[in-house]
């Protein structure tokens, strides 16, 4: 492999505009460089820059630890620049050997080191774990409580700095568009992911400057553990984006795919609301699911958000069900349907537009998240206000207004505490409740607000109790231990919760199952 | 007719209990007396007290007004009594002839002069009108804004006595057994409708001074306006009437409309919870249905109230629907299937207990009265709270303790101001509400805030906007008019209305029709 040929991945990221932190694992790359655990490796080459290089070049490398092949597909920046990027997820002495149509960017070969996670929050990307829940790589559990920022990623930097202080605060996860949607101001003036003349969009083309935006923005919420649920199609278009025809489609997608997946923290969103991108039919959406488990090495996470019907979640493609709605009533039955985790991830926004989505109060916001996770679900968060010009929403980039995200991360930190396990919630319950048998129990009393309640719990083990309130964000034990149906004085209001753990084996008591919480 | 056969109608209720002051109306009874319309006329006869006379003596007379016969059944009150009870229906000379199995009861005569209504409140009974919706027979406007009282029937005066005074300060209706529940107290020590020896009914006899105590306060609600929805047969037995077989079923179903029907404010609620009376079948139902069509000569209301599965209201017995259901979004799909007035009788109970059904906040009551006014049907009020020595209930005869109780009453009293029609929700709209086309908006929020709405009002009316907001019991006039699509703005929090009522024509517009309330 010829030096001159090797652009260091420093260079490379600065050039794009990233900051020189978050590049610090992968930085000084050298043939023999040392690459952390789900870092990010990028191949930079020389190449043609005549003709339509998009098009014209085809560019692989096959990278290998030991007996193990992984094949990643790479693409063109522009400028005569050429990438190949790969997230190893394995340590050990890996090399790679580039192919390509192009004789000036075939056969060159490299070799790194991958060491175990050096940065802080590293875990990995995030995989389905125990059927209904999550976890990263690593085996770490990861609950999501995400929020929603369609625009974030192509906004101004000023916009984008304010959505990100308030994400980095409360979330761990966001809904993005890849595509742009527009923002308010000439929509021309937008930075676009196509060259476009008039109003003339070069489909065969992409602008790079576009995706390094991009890029930028998720290392960004990378930095901050944030994961990225990239939605690669949505009808909010103002360029004639959501009608490009399908060479088209598949040709940006795969593009997306090459230049996203070696980020730990993307998960696919094939569309939001697909059903109202009236320019597809469901054989484009099923192509685009497979089209991404082909070409993404790394198996991200994949789903498809609805708007009204929602799409079959028991395919083989889809990781887990996005939803948009909030009966979440409807989980048991859903989660028996599609044995995947259950994410709502539109349960509408808190705010005060005219919209009937777009105007929660904070109560009844934090009060859906809980609904979700007691039913063995999880939801995300959006926002929505009118600002004194017009409307705003800081779900497309700006300043968080809400007061429920704070409750939302109580919920989040409350949930990472009591439980390294995700909760089930049992198929008969006289009050929501979810957790795990004979270890931990969490009611969440929606509406109803007894004075006192009977818990049926199981004689053999004594808990400790521990009274909620989910929108005050207060803690309070109950003092002693409960064992066996032991009755337990609530608040007189709505919207509690309590929390039932495990401190001891009970052995003065007979060993006996939990009983189903229905009281006679 | 012998003048010793007559007993005066006066004497009779006083020594049943009544109250001087309710039978002003009908007192001083004499062959030409004057009974008011839709007063309670009663011939009271001396016969054959041996053998058994509920079973032995067949009773009828015929009440004829110029071309038209009335004819009415009587029944035996004990100690050698009979009664026929009689509430005329229209002004004029009435007269009457008696008809029996026993000679000593054949063949007596009497008129009386009825005129028109004298007592105040008196509109005579409720009937449905304009299909969805309730009147009284002299054509003045019924909204029911009921309650929940099972047994104050057959309560102790003294609990009865607490049970009225919450009452009569709020509601206009009222559910109540005529068959008793247990009071928590010894069931053998209850006043009981069937003679009883040890655990042994003898349901051939009816127990008259039980009879006589539901009659006294049937007048007790009469006073105050307030309807009784007599439930016949419920599932709540501890003495096995619930399990009496078909026979005495009948028996005692004939009974009860033979005494009840003179009252103008009865309703006939053929069951409570139906379904949970797991001895009988749906043909019983329907034959009591049968029954009380063919003997009760006011086609007074007739409902079934459910449990699980709801009765077929398509039946034409049926008047109206009673759910036990808080689904009131399905109010449009009943009222079309059904084409009849839709009551929510149970839509849970405000209170502390620990049951599911029984620990409303008065918040969480007074929304659900609101989404089932502004979905164009009725609610009904219940209530249960702990007392200090275990479970007590309003609903079951006490005092009223909760909250929500002044706020339906304002409700009530709001709707009863801007509206001589029933409300109808439109087939379409954006956000909740009802009312009739170019006359009257009422809008209700549910958990919606938006800081303003677009209101697509008619451009050729003019109509003034006062909000509401249904909890804190105020009403705020917004300054000038609105016309066509209008933005007011709204209290930044949930469960807030607003009325729109028309002012005059709005000459300046062109005349249109009110546009669906779906913005663009």
């Amino acid at each position: 492999m010829h030096r001159r040929d090797l652009i260091k991945l420093g260079a490379a990221t600065l050039a794009a505009g990233f900051e020189p932190a978050l590049i610090a694992s992968a930085a000084a790359l050298a043939p023999s460089s040392t690459i952390e655990q789900w870092g990010f490796f990028e191949v930079s080459l020389s190449g043609p820059s005549t003709g339509n290089p998009f098009k014209d070049i085809t560019l692989t490398a096959r990278f290998t630890l030991e007996h193990r092949t992984v094949q990643v597909i790479g693409f063109y920046d522009g400028e005569g620049i050429y990438r190949i990027r790969f997230m190893p997820d394995a340590p050990g002495h890996w090399t790679y050997v580039t192919a390509s149509s192009s004789p000036q960017l075939a056969g060159k070969t490299g070799a790194f080191t991958c060491s175990p996670p050096t940065t802080s929050g590293n875990h990995g990307p995030v995989t389905v774990a125990q059927e209904f829940h999550f976890q990263y790589a690593d085996g770490v559990r990861y609950f999501p409580f995400g929020t929603t920022t369609y625009a974030y990623l192509f906004s101004s930097d000023e916009d984008a700095k304010l959505s990100l202080e308030g994400m980095k605060s409360y979330f761990n996860k966001t809904r993005i568009c890849v595509l742009p949607k527009p923002l308010g101001v000439d929509k021309e003036k937008q930075i676009l992911p196509f060259p476009r003349s008039g109003a003339s969009n070069d489909l065969t083309r992409f602008n790079p400057a576009y995706f390094q935006l991009l890029e930028k923005r998720l290392l960004d919420l990378q930095k901050y553990n944030i994961e990225a649920d990239l939605i690669l199609f949505h009808p909010y278009d103002a360029w004639g984006y959501k009608n490009m025809g399908s060479d088209a489609d598949d040709f940006y997608l795969r593009y997306a795919i090459a230049r996203f997946s070696a980020f730990r923290n993307v998960w696919w969103s094939i569309a939001n609301e697909y059903d109202l991108v009236k320019t597809k039919t469901m054989s484009d959406w099923d192509r685009f699911f497979r089209i991404t488990v082909a070409e993404d090495p790394y198996s991200h996470l994949r789903s498809i958000h609805h708007s009204g019907p929602i799409y079959d979640n028991t395919k083989s493609w889809v990781t887990h069900a996005s939803l948009q709605r909030y009966d979440f009533e409807k989980t048991a039955e859903r989660r028996a349907a599609w044995r995947k985790p259950i994410l709502y991830d539109e349960i509408q926004y808190e705010g005060d537009v005219d919209r009937r989505w777009g105007n929660l109060s904070a109560e009844e916001m934090t009060h859906r998240f809980w609904l979700a996770i007691v039913n063995g679900a999880y939801a995300s968060h959006g926002e929505v206000f009118l600002s004194d010009t017009g409307e705003s929403s800081w779900s497309d980039a700006g300043r968080l207004r809400g007061e429920s995200a704070p409750r939302i991360a109580y919920l989040r930190a409350l949930i990472e505490k009591i439980t390294k396990l995700g909760l089930t919630a049992p198929e008969t319950a006289y009050y929501l409740n979810a957790g795990t048998p004979n270890e931990l129990y969490l009611y969440y009393f929606d509406y109803h607000r007894p004075a006192r309640y009977d818990f049926p719990l199981p004689a053999s083990v004594n808990f400790s109790a521990t009274l909620v309130d989910p929108y005050n964000m207060t803690s309070t034990l109950v003092p002693g231990t409960s064992s066996g149906k032991s009755r337990i004085a609530l608040p007189n209001k709505p919207y509690q919760a309590i929390i039932f753990q495990k401190v001891s084996d009970n052995h003065n008591k007979s060993t006996d199952a939990a009983k189903p919480d229905i009281p006679a």
